[in-house]
This record gives structure tokens, C-alpha cells and sequence, in this order.
């Protein structure tokens, strides 16, 4: 459709008609079984005839409701205007990738495109044209349940990942108009959800314009420049204004800075959730307050449906205002080829063969093998002796709670758990000669209470097997939304577990599954830690795959793992302080605790590998940089071991002196370099004067002439000595 | 002296002895030991000369000192301008009262005055003129080792305290120039020190202007506005620029706003530490931004002296900044009587009968008493009964350790222990008849590792007494400057007495000692807690006080009690969320952890009596109020027991309608009641528009017309249902 046809038939639309646009609602309301659709509708006060002008849909489940729902849609909306199915697709839809947190750890921009693809071909297949991802909240808080869902701590790393999803949902620009196995991404929650105070989900957020611009909102703005169509407003408030009624955050900053000329969808509730913050007293307030702010779809809640007439009637709220957007909508409808082709990829008989296909499976499998960071891993323990015996235990063990929140389109019936993996393979290594034996307990054992019994059986496996692989951690549910928690270790009865086997074997491979970075001191005493997050649909064939050796570990933690909860929040590019710790770390008046050392269990970036990389040789192509002549910055890196491997090779910066105080560290480069073993090769990173620009107190991104440190190393904490190189 | 003869002064001055007046260094340059002068100074490249241009000493101890170094220095001091001694006199000087986070809980205004005004008798008669104190820096988060110097996580209280400590120091508007037992007042630690990111002291505070503003500045203007004559700078960077170096808070904030016309001084180092922070290369550019910020007196670092004759030279900096900043020390002597006295109240033979008198120390006694809060009182057992066997054990028990951190010139030597409080009142029970039996263990029990033979005397002192008093807490060490924890629990060797203790005696009143609020779910089994904090100089004394009924407690915490350091920052009065737990505490989708409630243990406000209170009959005067017409709050308070008390009542509102999220509840007003047993009295609060006003966006100042809810009780918990008032 024509662009003129669009504003043409916004003239043609009823005020009723338009608000309808703006108003999102779950797809049981559409149900064709009654029972399903008087409760919500009865709950919410709509009737038949409003639905059908509510302009887009939420969590349809698969082509053949999504088609049968258009249809009918379409028959009854005036205009013909077709609906829009959106849905929460975050680390895949029928074939589950590792949460984001986990496939953070992989560095793989490329996985991650490849994740938005294969999500986006099921998706698309299902009949959702547009998914609410990438979640590219910036977290320092490993309370918070949602950490699972973003990618780490730092703003550089995060921006580069949500540009690589919204690549592979989006393809192409103009893609979504003719790729019907494309989806529009939606980028969310705008802005600054993952510095929730105390890590307590839905939690005041609050901070300095600075920071908020320097930190939190990069993330977000390297999405919309990869093309987002959608941003989805958060929960928190901000800076004493929750972000659905935010006017600064989103029409100074969003609209006008960013130039985000998209659909701004609220979260669930959100619009009518700013009474219950304060900031609004009634459903009218809110209404006002939000589609000021430029809130274009409201999300299950019916603010606009209710008041907006009255509103424009008083003059309180300009018709133009909803006019324009109402045609945003329309527009991403129009984008998404829907007027054309409403039912777009939803495709009943395709679906079968597209989603969770071996393909896609084989997919979700490398990429988690490619997410599990090995932490630890003395003596060697790792990989597994093909020919060893191995007992499997622990709650983990059998367990399919593999593919973590939000995957409510996921098969736990058809997920791998880790014993199905490691039979597998011991099953495929008979064929070879190699027979690893493996033995897990009858019973299964619980996350929080394992029984007496399954406790004495776990011992005497233990005691009769060469290795113990423990499989430990969090159920599914103990992070994602509304799912923070106050104590980060692990529960009690595991510690307990894991320290009854350590008596009698001290050979323990610990796997864990979990969804924040945990406090691990209480498993100190295990040889070795596979950090295997909730690794998906093909988990325990992936953890199988990196024991044995069949893949080399590669991932690094994008998130730091604390000492202990007390130390929270700890994150690596912390601003500098006067009194600085790193400088003086035994001198009474540094920042510093009495009790515990700054530094992270596991610094951001860690993670080992089956090679062994040295770094050496660092150089740079001058002393000096400018605005038009960036530098290269290159170092040898080399894999020292006879395994193949691949390294991730990180670029870190030190700003020496900023109008604002400048982070002790920051990533500005990173690259995935595979190494045979004993290669040694140059790696080379360009350093820009835009990779040093910052946020100045006037709110504006430049840099400072000046000096600044550069280095390259394997994590955050262990890099080389560092270069002086000055920006003209 | 006459102002023209001080601007006289000034023109009169070399540029150079103008920069010395902006110097603040250490009374041993002064000494008259050579020894004791030559490290400093060659540390700091000073000459002999060139201290007898700086403007004013740190921490100069006794009159007879003071004395000399003034007479010196004037006769070298080519204008004959006196030098000013100042010094960290935070919660007493000789005369030690409870450390301010105590004393903070008597809710006393007056407590804090008399405080003060001993203070400054022990201070001025010892040669000091100016002390660093108040400290009103609000604080929420019981990591951070400096809480223990603050009043608390309220701004309402901390703002009353502060101005009652500025009134105690100061006297009336012109005593300092008369009176010369009065000392000026330095309100720290401008800005917001208490908010350092994960409790570590000098870490990176950050917060939007608008909390900064309504949240953490109203304690400062609070003592501002009560005539503070001095401000510290704060270590911390905030909102990306450290204090000592920042305009915008300095000049557009303290200076314009605030009409702050006094001496600005840099914390200790802070100047040069600009440098460290990464926000100036050298010392010429931090001297280039303190003075530009409006920083009168650099302390202990010599960026003004080294770099700005070179500065204005170049004229980067003007040379009437310079003058402005020396006419305002200038002022300040003048204010204090210096240029006609400069020994002030320095008198050796007054000193040894006022500093320490007996006086005093009954003072800090009852202040002491009036600070201490009983957490618990399982099956009211306390008050002891006089005739019972007591064994006094643990850390605390016989160490002297009762003062707290800045305490310098306090007497270990002569405070009074628990033991010691409890055996002189078993030794005047003894005249009465009255004869409780204290014992204790031979050996001193250490705070960490307790011997197995003071362990085992325990036990066996525990089976054969009626009742524990057991001591535990944290050495003075473990919190004030630089002692920031991680882990807010008692240590672990504490705990494990606790526990074998409890197996023999379950009748055990843990008295504690600490700097902060702690994690107190070790000890859940105590029947009785006494919050004692460090009490001062007569500590024991205090506390056996109230051990024995002889002072009924009434004292209530001013900071959260968390249940878990996993719950910090937790404070009574956060901002109100979208999704309140407080409505549905039980609902999965709301603001909350899944492994422990939203309250704190001991929610601020709260504190226990022997006495019992309630509330009823809450009425107002009107349904509403205006900008001219308050509104009368009236409540019954009832003692019903058999007990005289008193018990602090407390007013707290809830805004129900912002333009900005508004706190769940605010402390608005508090008065402490003595009741005699069976009393009963209508108390009355007057609710002003005034009261309501809060920072808008815009960063004004003011209310909005609305719905309040208005409620009294007895904690921040525990409330009556609320009154709904109007503001028209």
C-alpha cells in the first residue's frame, strides 16, 4: 500500500477506529471457544465489536489460529485493516537457543544472528510478524530474575549483540516487506529496567541523565540503528518518572535524538500502571500522560480505550497526536506487507516441517556448546577420558528445566537433559571403542530437598565411578521476570549434596544450570565448573559435546560473578574513585571492603579452554590518533597447547582524563579467533576517535583530545601491559 | 575588626600569603619537636616559611599546644593574621557520647544540642575554633563503615538533628565572636557521600538531580539554613563529577541556592585527588577546578599553593576568586573574635576541669541511655530482676572498645565497660538490699576467634546463672571511615558462642555493639536485644541502666535492620512502583524477592519499652489544608502498663499524586512523650502545605494541590489506618 492510501485511510478511520489501533489484547479474546474469550473480555469490559478494531494481538499460538483469527478479523474490521500478532520469542521459539545471558557468553555476533533467524523462520511460519526482542537492558545486578534475558554488563558488547538480532529477525531493510520469514524486532524495555534498585524486578530505577546516556541507553540506540521497528517501554520509573509517561525520556531523547520513527509499544499493563506509581490518578491521567509521552500501542490495559475521546473532546489531547500514531501503526502493518498478504508467513503446512526442525535443532546445539564457559577446570579434569566411568547426579541430572524463562513456545518433552546427552554419546562412542560408562541415580533429585535416600544413592555412584558429573544450580523459575532473588548461592540442600559426594570423590565436574551469576564459593572444592546457563532445547547434547572434548570451550562470562552478594553491584568498568583500590589494594583508605577483595570471582570476560592462549607483542601503528586517522592496535596471540581452540581477544581502553570521571576499563573491540594448536597469529583492532567518545555533562557524545591507555587480553582483569596513545 | 579593615586586609596580602590562607595542613608542621615536623614537611615540600602563610591547622590537640603555635605563628606572619585551629570533634571530644547513629535514635533534639554544646566546651577550652561536624550525609545502605557517623536514612530527622547540632556548636546568631565556648559548625560531606555505589567508601555515588535534591540535599540545607558556618566537600564523584571539582553542585547549588556565605572546605586530600579521580591531568587543573567550584581552604594537599600564582598568571584563573575565597576565611576568624583573641577559649587550667568533667560524662551517660534500643524483649525478660545471677560474657563484655570510630581524643582509659556499669550498680544494689551477682570469664573473649577455654568458661558460667548478658558486635574498627563491610553479620565465632551458649542457657540478652545495622538472624534465639551501638565514654554504665530498669529505653532505630545484605538498599521510605508488593505481597508479578519479604527485620522508627503504647483516635482539624492554613493531626496515645515511659510518636504522610513517583510513606513530624503508667494524652501535629513540598522536575521546590494520606504510629510499620486530607 501507498503511503497516501495509509494517511488516506487514517481520514477515513472513526475516532473509536483509531483508538482501537492503539490498543493491544491477548489472543484469547479472539478464541473461537467461548469459555475462553468471556473471562478476559467479561474482566476488561469489551465487547465483540471493540475487538475487532483493537489493531494488534499478543501471544497467538501457530498459523492456523493466527489465519483463522485474521480472517475473521478482517470480515468484521470496517476498513479491513488486518491485525498484527506479536509475541515474546527471546531466545527462540519452538527450538530454544541458550537464554541471552548464555549465548551472551559465546561473543558470536553471528550466533546471534543466527538465533534471530531460526526464531524468526518459526515465528514467521507461526504466524507472528513481530517478536518482543532483542532485551538489551544493561544489568550490574545479578538479583535481578531478568539478567537471564539481557546480555551482560557492558554497553558496547550489548549494542553489538542487539544489532546482530535485530539483523536476523529484520534481514535486510525492505526485507520485512517481501521475506515473510522475517519479523519486525522489537527492542526493549527503554529505558535502564536492569538497574532496578536492590535487583528487585519492577524496582524504582535511578540515575544521572549521564550516566544514563554514557551507560544504559547505548544498547538501545545500537538496536534502533540496526533498524528496530518496535520499542517497547519499561516498567521502572526514571529519574522519578516512570517510562511509559516519560515525555523527556521518549520524546527528547527516543524520538528526537535517536530519530525513532517506529511504534512505541507500553509493556504489559504499563500505561495503567502509572496510578498505582503515583504519577497518574485515574485511567484518564495515565492515558494523557502516556500518548504524550508517545506511547503508540498500549498493552492490555484499556487507558486509551476508555479516555481518549473524552480527552480530545476536552482538548486536553490533540486528535493529531493519536492520528500520528495510529499511522506508525499502519505503517509497520503496511511494512510487514500486511495489507497485501494478511495472513503473511503463517503457513500450516510449512510450520511442520520449519519449526523445531532437525536443522534448527543442530543450530540451537552448536550454539549452546558454544555458550558453556568452562570457570574452572584443574588438573586437566576436563574433557572426560572417553573410557572412564562417570555417575550423573545431582537435580540437574535428569532434569529437562533446560530451556529457561521465556520459552513459553519451547518442548520440555523434546529437550535433551544432560543424562540423555552423555548416553548418547557413550552410546555413539561404543560404535568407536570408546565407552564411557555412566550411571545416575533411580530416583531424581530434587532442587531444594534431595531426599535421604537419593543422597546415600548419589554417594555410592559417586564412590563408584571415576569422575562425578554434578549437575546443580537454579530451576527455570528462579529467574526471569518477577523472579529476583536476595541470596544468589545455591540452595542449601545442594551444598549439602555436593559436599557429601566431595567425601568420597573429590573428582566432580560441576554443571551448572542457572540464569545469574551465582555466588560459587560454597562449591569451591570441585576440580571443575561448566557454567551451562539454561543452554536449550538441545542442552544436554551440548554439555556432552564440551565434556568429551568434541567441542573446545570458548564462551566468557559477559556478566561478573560476584565473591559474594555483599559485594553487589559489581560490574569491571566501574567509574574511577579518588582513592583507587587497584593502585594501593593494602593501604586502609582505598575504596575498598574490609572483607572481601573488589575484584569479581570471575571477572567480566573470563572463561577457559581446553588450549592454552598467551598474549604477547602488543603494538600500535603510532602513538597517535585522530578524528580521521584511527590506529591499529595489534598482538600475537597464540595457542600454546596441542588442542585447537578458539580465543576471544578483547580490546580494552582507559580514558586517562574526562570533563566526566571515565570507567577504569572499557571493551571497544573483541574478536572470535580460532587457533590450531601452536598457531600464533597477529590480531589487529582499529581504534577510532568515535570508539572514545563519551556522554559530556551538556549530554553530548564527543571526545577529548588526550591520553589513553590501550590493551589486549583474554578477560577483563589478566591484559598486557597497557599503551599510551594519544587522541589529537 | 571592622569588614573595610578585613578587605584592607586582603588588598594588603601577597598573592602568595593570600594562597596560603587557602592552605589547611596538620598541627605537627607546628610542633616544636624537629623529629616530628621534618617528615610532614619534606613530605609535602613545605619550608618554615611558607607555613606561617597557611590559614588554618587540622587537629591540633590541647590548649597549651594551641596556644604555642598561635603565638609563633602570629609573630612570623608578616599581617599578624591569626591561624585557626579545627578538628574532628564528631560525637564528643574528650567526653565521648554514643557514636551519632546512636544518639540518633534517642530522636532528641535536644540531646543532640547538649551534645554539641559539650562538644564545643571540651573543644573551644582545648583550642579548637572550628569542628567537622555535623555529618548529615543520609544514608541507605549498612555496607558503607561511615554510617555509623550519620543520623540515619531519614531527611526529615537527619535535617531536625543536624540543625539541633548546629545550634549546639554554634549558640545564637553572633555568639561565636563572644562566646568563645562556642565553636562554628562544618556541615559534611557536601554532597551525597552516603549514597557510594555498594556501600564502599569513596566509590562513584550517581542518582538523577531530582532525588539528589529531595532526598539527599535537605540535610545539608537543613544545617545550612540553621547557620553552619562551614561546608565540606565530599570524596565521591556525583552524577560524573567529584564534589571538591564541581560547579554545577558547588556554585549553582550551595552557593546561589542554598546562599551558603561561608568557608568551603575540601575533605581531607580531596583537592589533589581530582587527579586520581581522572578528571584533571595535574595539580594545576585540580586547583583549577576547586577554586572554580568555590573551594576556600585545600586541605592537606598543595595544588593552590603550587599552581596558582601560575594560574592567574596565565589568566586562567582570576585573582579576585582568590581574594573572594580569602575574605571569607578571614570572616570566619574575624567571627570568631580571632584577630582580638587569638588563643579564643584556649586556657589550660579551665581545661583540666572542664574537659572530661564529671559533669559531662553524667551527660553523656543519660544521652547514652536514651540511645539505646531494645530490639526484643521475649516474655519481658528485661528489666533483670535485681536479685538474679548474671554471667557477663562475650566480646563485649569487659572491652573498653565502647567508644566508637572518631573518638581521637576520647579515653579508652577511662570508659566505662559492661562489666564495669554492672558491678558498680550490683555494688549499689548491695546498700539497697538489692544484690545481683556478676560474673564473667577470666579471660577476655577475642571479636573473632574465641579461645576454647574462654568458650568453655562460658558455658560453664552460663549453666550456673539465672540469665546471659552476652556482648557481642563489631570492634570500633570495623566501621567509620575506610571500614566498609561486605558481610553485615556477626562474625562467625560470635555466632558459634552464641549457639553453644544458648544450648545450656537459653535466657540470653545479647547487648551489641556495632557501627551499623546488622544481620542479626544469627541470633534469633536471644530472648532479649539491646541495640547499645557504641555507647561513649559511660557505655556500661548506660547500659546497665537499662539492663536494670533504672532508665526505660526509648529509643528507635533511624535505619532499616535489614533481614539479609541481599536486601540492601532497603529503607522505609522508597519510591512507590508500578506493581506495589504492599497490595499483594503474595502475587507473583509485583516488586518483590522470591526468597524473603520486602521488610526490613527492624523497620526504621521502630524500638521497644518496657512501658507498652497504643494508638487510637486519629483525627484532623479539617478535611484539608492549604498554603495559609495547616491542619491539626491529633492522636491518643495510651501507656498501658504498669511502667512509666516514653514513647517517640511519629507522623508520616504518603502523597498520593505526583508529578514525580513519591516515597510509600515520609516521616513528617515526631515528638517524644513521656507517659506515666496508665497515661494517656492526645498528641498533636501540625501538618503544613510546607510539609508536602517536594523537588519537582523543573527542580523547584514545591507542592502539589491533592490527596495525602496522613498516619501516626508508634514505627514506620505499625500504623494507625490513615487519615485522607486535602491540600487545596
Amino acid at each position: 500500500m501507498e503511503q497516501s492510501q495509509l494517511v488516506n485511510l487514517v481520514e477515513q478511520m472513526t475516532l473509536e477506529e483509531k483508538i482501537g489501533q492503539l490498543t493491544q489484547i491477548t489472543g484469547d479474546f479472539y478464541s473461537d471457544k467461548a469459555e475462553e474469550r468471556t473471562g478476559p473480555m467479561s474482566q476488561l469490559g469489551l465487547n465483540d465489536d471493540q475487538i475487532m478494531n483493537v489493531g494488534t494481538v499478543l501471544g497467538v499460538v501457530g498459523a492456523s489460529e493466527c489465519k483463522r483469527i485474521q480472517k475473521n478479523y478482517m470480515e468484521h474490521n470496517r476498513l479491513h485493516i488486518p491485525t498484527l500478532f506479536m509475541g515474546d520469542v527471546i531466545h527462540g521459539y519452538e527450538t530454544i537457543f541458550p537464554i541471552p545471558l548464555g549465548l551472551a557468553s559465546s561473543w558470536d555476533t553471528e550466533a546471534f544472528r543466527r538465533m534471530a533467524e531460526v526464531s524468526a523462520e518459526e515465528a514467521s511460519v507461526s504466524g507472528l510478524s513481530v517478536v518482543f526482542s532483542p532485551m538489551v537492558d544493561l544489568v550490574r545486578d545479578p538479583r535481578w530474575g531478568r539478567v537471564m534475558e539481557s546480555t551482560g554488563e557492558d554497553p558496547y558488547l550489548n549494542g553489538r549483540l542487539a544489532s546482530a538480532m535485530v539483523k536476523g529477525y529484520q534481514g535486510e531493510p525492505g526485507d520485512l516487506s517481501t521475506q515473510f520469514n522475517k519479523v519486525a524486532a522489537c527492542v526493549k524495555h527503554f529505558a535502564a529496567y536492569g538497574a532496578a534498585t536492590g535487583g528487585r524486578d519492577y524496582n524504582t530505577v535511578d540515575m544521572s541523565e549521564q550516566r544514563l546516556r554514557d551507560v544504559y541507553l547505548r544498547g538501545y540506540e545500537a538496536a534502533i540503528e540496526a533498524g528496530a521497528r518496535l520499542v517497547m517501554t519499561s516498567f521502572n520509573s526514571i529519574g522519578g518518572v516512570p517510562a511509559t509517561g516519560n515525555l523527556h525520556l521518549m520524546q527528547d531523547i527516543l524520538r528526537s535524538e535517536f530519530g525513532f520513527d517506529g511504534v512505541l509499544i507500553s509493556d504489559f499493563g504499563a500505561v495503567k500502571e502509572l496510578i498505582a506509581h503515583g504519577v497518574a490518578e485515574d485511567e484518564t491521567q495515565a492515558a494523557d500522560l502516556s500518548i504524550h509521552a508517545g506511547v503508540d500501542i498500549e498493552m492490555m490495559t484499556l487507558c486509551y480505550m476508555h479516555t481518549l475521546v473524552g480527552l480530545i473532546s476536552s482538548g486536553t489531547v490533540s486528535e493529531s497526536i493519536v492520528d500520528e500514531s495510529v499511522l506508525r501503526i499502519l505503517e509497520l502493518k503496511n511494512e510487514l506487507g500486511l495489507f497485501e498478504h494478511p495472513f503473511r508467513g503463517a503457513d500450516e503446512d510449512r510450520e511442520k516441517t520449519v519449526v523445531f526442525s532437525a536443522e534448527h535443532r543442530e543450530i540451537a546445539r552448536r550454539t549452546a556448546a558454544e555458550s558453556i564457559v568452562m570457570l574452572r577446570n584443574d588438573d586437566s579434569l576436563l574433557p572426560l577420558d572417553a573410557e572412564r566411568s562417570i555417575a550423573v547426579l545431582g537435580p540437574g541430572a535428569q532434569s529437562p528445566d533446560v530451556l529457561g524463562a521465556w520459552s513459553w513456545r519451547g518442548r520440555t518433552d523434546a529437550a535433551v537433559t544432560l543424562l540423555q546427552g552423555l548416553q548418547e554419546l557413550a552410546a555413539d562412542g561404543e560404535d568407536e571403542g570408546r565407552r564411557p560408562s555412566v550411571v545416575t541415580t533411580q530416583e531424581r533429585c530434587d532442587y531444594f530437598v534431595p531426599t535421604k535416600s537419593v543422597v546415600s544413592e548419589s554417594i555410592e555412584l559417586a564412590k563408584q565411578s571415576d569422575v562425578v558429573v554434578l549437575a546443580l544450580g537454579e530451576l527455570s523459575t528462579m529467574s526471569g521476570e518477577a523472579s529476583s532473588r536476595s541470596n544468589i548461592r545455591l540452595p542449601k540442600g545442594q551444598v549439602e549434596l555436593f559436599e557429601a559426594i566431595h567425601e568420597v570423590n573429590p573428582h566432580i565436574v560441576v554443571v551448572l544450570f542457572n540464569g545469574r551469576p551465582l555466588d560459587l564459593h560454597d562449591i569451591d572444592g570441585a576440580e571443575a565448573i561448566l557454567e551451562a546457563w539454561y543452554p536449550g532445547t538441545e542442552g544436554g547434547a551440548a554439555i556432552a559435546d564440551v565434556l568429551f572434548g568434541a567441542v573446545n570451550p570458548s564462551a566468557k562470562i559477559t556478566m561478573s560473578f560476584p565473591e559474594s552478594v555483599g559485594q553487589i553491584p559489581i560490574y569491571y568498568d566501574e567509574d574511577n574513585t579518588g582513592r583507587p583500590y587497584e593502585v594501593a589494594p593494602n593501604e586502609k583508605y582505598v575504596s575498598k571492603y574490609l572483607d572481601v577483595s573488589n575484584y569479581a570471582a570471575f571477572p567480566f570476560g573470563f572463561g577457559l579452554s581446553f588450549s592454552h592462549f598467551t598474549y604477547d607483542s602488543l603494538v600500535s601503528s603510532s602513538n597517535s590518533f585522530s578524528a580521521t586517522e584511527p590506529v591499529t592496535v595489534s598482538v600475537n596471540v597464540t595457542n600454546d597447547s596441542n588442542v585447537d581452540g578458539t580465543e576471544i581477544v578483547q580490546l580494552y581502553i582507559r580514558d586517562l582524563v574526562g570533563e566526566v570521571v571515565r570507567p577504569v576499563k572499557q571493551l571497544k573491540g573483541f574478536k572470535r579467533v580460532a587457533l590450531a594448536a601452536g598457531e600464533s597469529r597477529r590480531i589487529e583492532f582499529s581504534l577510532t576517535e568515535e570508539d572514545v567518545r563519551y556522554v559530556h555533562l551538556d549530554c553530548t557524545m564527543r571526545s577529548d583530545p588526550g591520553d589513553f591507555l590501550v590493551s589486549v587480553g583474554g578477560n577483563s582483569r589478566d591484559l598486557l601491559d597497557p599503551l599510551h596513545l594519544h587522541l589529537d
